[in-house]
């Protein structure tokens, strides 16, 4: 996958994590993500379409999410509660929006985050969109952001 | 929620089912999603954004869904292969593109879908964007299709 498509996610977890949770992340080793075989607790997913067409997933082990949730919103919620999938869901949309303004296309735009909670859950991607791994640690604990992006054929982004 | 953003996907999962996977689909009652209570196996979940933003979720227990993908792609496959994903992300995409074509807003793009595979978990959408479920019955048993859109703010859909 062109590194301009992972890049600016990067910077976009960095930059929310460090002003929206007070969270320094070290990000470690993009990889790219053959099979799911990894599993998670919380995962927050959005999609991106337009010129680039694709999805930015956050996934977080259920401590680590709760952790980063009570520092993001300035309360401990329970995973189940509608205000912790709510905050799950604004961290995505912050670091995919952030991101997407940084893409080299222009003309992309991202959709509503949807939350997963479940234990142990595993996200796939089609097999047609490369998807990269990145994972991300802090004194949280770990999460992985995984950017699946691909240049929209001809006439899709206007279809 | 506008009913003309429910009856396009309402028509999409009939058709598509209908000719795709050769299985008729009974529409149950559609209802407001106000908090995720029901749990499922495997959810496919696409993005729409544009002149209306937010997503579509076709969610199934696992046995369910193992039954639509064999008559879907023709073979048996464990919840756990890649083209077992594949096929539930295709069913979403296709139920999802031909919805986006009936909408009343066109300037709507869909982005690639994600498949989760995790028994009992539950997807929530933010409180901003309203979400109804509707109930689709079929012989290989029961599964919900969500549709959470709402129209994009000024502004944002050139974003």
């Amino acid at each position: 996958m062109n590194a301009a498509y992972i890049k600016p996610f990067i910077q976009g977890i960095r930059s929310v994590f460090g002003t929206m949770v007070n969270l320094e992340v070290a990000i470690g080793t993009p990889t790219i993500k053959s099979e799911p075989l990894s599993t998670y607790d919380v995962s927050g997913v959005i999609g991106i379409s337009g010129e680039v067409v694709g999805s930015i997933v956050l996934s977080f082990p259920a401590e680590t999410a709760q952790q980063i949730v009570a520092r993001f919103s300035g309360e401990e919620c329970d995973v189940t509660s509608p205000d912790f999938a709510d905050a799950v869901g604004e961290l995505v949309n912050m670091v995919s929006g952030a991101g997407k303004a940084d893409l080299p296309h222009k003309g992309a735009s991202i959709s509503c985050p949807s939350v997963v909670v479940g234990k142990n859950h595993r996200i796939a991607t089609g097999h047609e969109t490369p998807c990269v791994v990145v994972p991300c640690k802090t004194e949280c604990g770990q999460f992985v952001i995984e950017i699946a992006l691909k240049e929209a054929t001809v006439g899709a982004a206007a279809a």
